[in-house]
């Protein structure tokens, strides 16, 4: 039997264009001679919709398309990720639900189960949890399904812990094969993650397992693809591309050789990062990016990825230099726009930034430089950017990494300013790694960037290590604290840090959460991303 | 019996100090000769604790806190709202419970039944559901102990649905009386609600019904207090002060004459403005802050209530006009600042904003003038603003409006710099309303100020109304789909309003997601505001 799996980039809450490209592809797996059809969870409606989901013509106009989808289905079974009411009048008004039709008509929905409530999701807001796990009869085979979330209580990863295991209950009613319909996004070395994980549960089953996972970036999210077809020893058959659009199509009756899934995890972060940007700009209609370029390695990425994901002739760099601006920085700035063949205009800002000292001066009375002179610079260039941006249409890339919006080391209002934080969830170390990985093959970066002590240049001789912990120590204490949870007592142990060092990291991470607050939207990569799905209050008592 | 309700303010996160508070009432409540004291839900930490809760060492020190409350607690009867670990390694790993406590030894937990995962809240990414409703004994009479949502379900308010009502299920219990310990934020008129509910739920019971109410801002939520004590009928006998802290003390002995809530709902507004400004600034040890004046209602309302809620010496004030200002707009920021005592300053930006246009010429090519040049002034504003916050440690206050805001009338990284929107969730129709409230007996607001028209003044002539719906219009629509949900049909039909004029105000509200997304936190004090609790795509295809 052939099998024929969608993985579809939709585009949130654009029902009509995700539901004509549904069909398109169920035309083509006709053509594939498929008598099965699976599409990634939320497939008409894209994932996340969030409160879209609030307005109930919304979720009407989920049903009338899936409507569509039931018409097309003539001699396919067809499985499609959905949202449908609850009719009950208890509990939450929607189930997240995939529809199961035959041949014109519908089978009925397997509704979700575990309804994740932990770093970016928040499913119980909307959705009552599915209760049984059920199988459907097609050519005398009993098929599982499942969504996305029902098969990961069957691991120790903890993302997070349920009282129920679907896979559990599923593997009690003997499905043949086991279908899992996903909307699971990427973070950094995740699939090594996903694929573990569902190796367990087609072991469990002793069945093969399909999941189907959508692909494209929604807002801060990047849905990386990577659906595959497991054997019943968990083995993996096959596997759909990353980070693009792909049908993977499975015939039952091959015998497949074990694929081995070998990616450099620098390779996938890039790709994430594109597709982060280009879907960002794609789904909106934008087009055109504008980079200010301070010639550290920061702005340098980002101008290569955004000329990478938009194309060089729709992306334009601006260096401004004050008086504190290195030569080398200017020279490498222009190294790096004729490396990448992308527009470069220099406008200095020095005049503007005596004309804002001149006018303060009154009320500054006399007190000695300070943040407030650097962040004046910062906020003068953003304003250039953003000045451009409203009069000519592009949309300003902003530059700051993690590390720094860890520590607050950014301007509000300044560097800042933004669509799109392309790096706001690379820290500094995995940048270092990241570019070295890019010029592997050819000096895309050029090399006196990277080598360059990192510095704001906004005050005589600055340097970030000044100001900063030493980015190898912070960068781990960031990691520990933000992603792991880690107290300060326990990360110290685990390094050997000074314990000040330490405490002082993590008091800056929550003072500067007011900053972060404001920032632009980033592009998830890690595990936990300080815009997305990250709640901390800026007033608060505990760390002091 | 005597029954101390002590009506607290806590700080998120501050552990210690909140529970040397909730000690410090236990003494004054032994002094008052009580036998029970109730403190709100979440005491210890403040509420919403958000993912600080998932740091175990933050919960751990709970525990600790607790254990100084049990220690303190001889003789009487304690009720404090706790978060406990769930030590059953299924589900969430916390409760969300109420701590019962008497003559120095824990009884047990009242876990929290109905967990709110809607507007702001989002409950089960924390904790799993207590299970079972029980009562506690003490003196010979049962007790029911229930946390805030736990008694919403009893009445037909939906702002959720549930598949059971704790209410109910306690009543089984026969208890002769209840408590409900909550942290129940403010919005307008909600505490008519409050009561009403509370009301309907005494009369279930047939008994006395308590409920002791967080008071407080913590980041954008203003909690009312206003607890309460009901009759058997679901009359009001006793009512505890709104927006401060307060003590009720309770005597289950003596008569009292059913109380009556009266007050004006703009004092309510005025004052969750006044406590939402005050608490941001004292719970940071901030006290000093800065409004840009334009001369125009917004920014004269953020002054006054900035100058009543830190006192006018700590107020700062700044008009900038620009060569689109008209005098009568730096007269009235003038007269206003001459009524409410504080210190303005004249910085003129017309020099800037030509230094601007000259730099930027060659960029701009002939380009006529747009919105570019209006966010231009905007933002050097905002700069100014901020180049003072930062040298002289004031609180830049943002001044735009609800309206504003949906409709994207407001410009980022200028108009809208700032640590707090101090209007953000108050339509201009509220505003207006709000004013004349203040200026009922003495003129606070400038009549001049109250009676122009509209306008940014950045360009020549400039009326909100020729780039906006008439705000009383425009209002109507905001609240209709922004806090009722209802489609753009639904207000057609409701108002009468022409299709295309809702259709396309509903189109802009979510083009302006992306500069929201970047403002200011805001004070919550509608059922849903923009900046906390309300989640849409910035990238969405549903609305276009």
């Amino acid at each position: 039997m052939i099998i024929y799996v969608a993985q579809l980039n939709p585009k949130v809450g654009d029902l009509s264009n995700n539901t004509d490209k549904i069909i398109k592809s169920i035309h083509e797996a006709r053509s594939k001679k498929a008598k099965i059809v699976i599409f990634p969870e939320g497939a008409i409606c894209g994932y996340p919709p969030e409160d879209l989901l609030l307005h109930h013509d919304f979720v009407e106009q989920i049903g009338f398309q899936l409507e569509r989808i039931i018409k097309e289905s003539k001699d396919l079974f067809i499985v499609v990720g959905t949202i449908r009411k609850n009719n009950d009048k208890k509990g939450k008004p929607l189930f997240n639900s995939a529809a199961v039709i035959h041949n014109q008509k519908l089978l009925g929905f397997k509704d979700k189960t575990l309804l994740p409530t932990y770093d970016v999701f928040d499913e119980r807001r909307y959705f009552e949890p599915g209760e049984k796990q059920k199988v459907f009869e097609f050519e005398g085979k009993k098929i599982g399904v499942l969504i996305c979330e029902d098969a990961w209580a069957h691991a120790n990863y903890q993302y997070s812990t349920y009282d129920n295991d679907p896979v559990v209950e599923l593997e009690k009613l003997k499905p043949d094969f086991v279908i899992n319909i996903s909307a699971s996004p990427y973070h950094f070395r995740k699939n090594d993650l996903r694929i573990d994980l569902f190796s367990k549960v087609a072991k469990t089953f002793k069945k093969p397992v399909i999941m189907c996972n959508q692909v494209g970036a929604n807002d801060q999210l990047v849905f990386d693809g990577y659906s595959f077809y497991l054997s019943p020893n968990g083995e993996l058959l096959s596997l759909a591309k990353g980070f693009e659009e792909d049908q993977m199509i499975i015939d039952t009756n091959c015998n497949y050789n074990v694929f081995k899934y070998e990616i450099d995890p620098m390779q996938e972060l890039y790709e994430a990062l594109i597709l982060g940007v280009r879907d960002y700009f794609k789904k909106q209609n934008l087009k055109k990016a504008l980079v200010g370029l301070s010639g550290g390695i920061d702005s340098a990425l980002v101008l290569a990825i955004a000329a990478d994901a938009l194309g060089k002739d729709n992306v334009m760099a601006i260096s401004m230099p004050s008086r504190f601006s290195s030569l080398s920085s200017m020279e490498d700035a222009h190294l790096l726009c004729s490396n990448l063949n992308v527009k470069l205009l220099d406008i200095p800002i020095d005049h503007l930034y005596q004309e804002y000292l001149n006018l303060l001066c009154p009320v500054f009375e006399k007190r000695p430089f300070d943040s407030t002179e650097e962040n004046l610079q910062a906020r003068i260039r953003g304003m250039i950017l953003m000045g451009i941006s409203n009069k000519l249409g592009y949309i300003v890339l902003s530059t700051g990494n993690k590390s720094e919006l860890a520590m607050g080391y950014v301007t509000l209002y300044g560097d800042m300013c933004g669509g799109l934080g392309v790096l706001n969830d690379v820290s500094k170390t995995l940048i270092y790694s990241l570019v070295k990985w890019m010029n592997a093959n050819k000096e895309i970066i050029p090399v006196s960037i990277i080598n360059k002590e990192p510095s704001a240049e906004l005050r005589p001789n600055q340097k970030d290590e000044d100001f900063l912990p030493k980015y190898s120590i912070l960068d781990k204490i960031l990691e520990s604290y933000v992603e792991d949870n880690l107290t300060a007592l326990e990360i110290v142990k685990k390094y050997n840090f000074e314990p000040d060092l330490v405490k002082d990291v993590i008091k800056k991470i929550h003072s500067a959460e007011y900053k972060r607050r404001q920032g632009p939207p980033g592009i998830k990569v890690s595990k936990i991303a300080f815009t997305k799905g990250r709640y901390f209050p800026i007033v608060q008592g505990w760390i002091k």
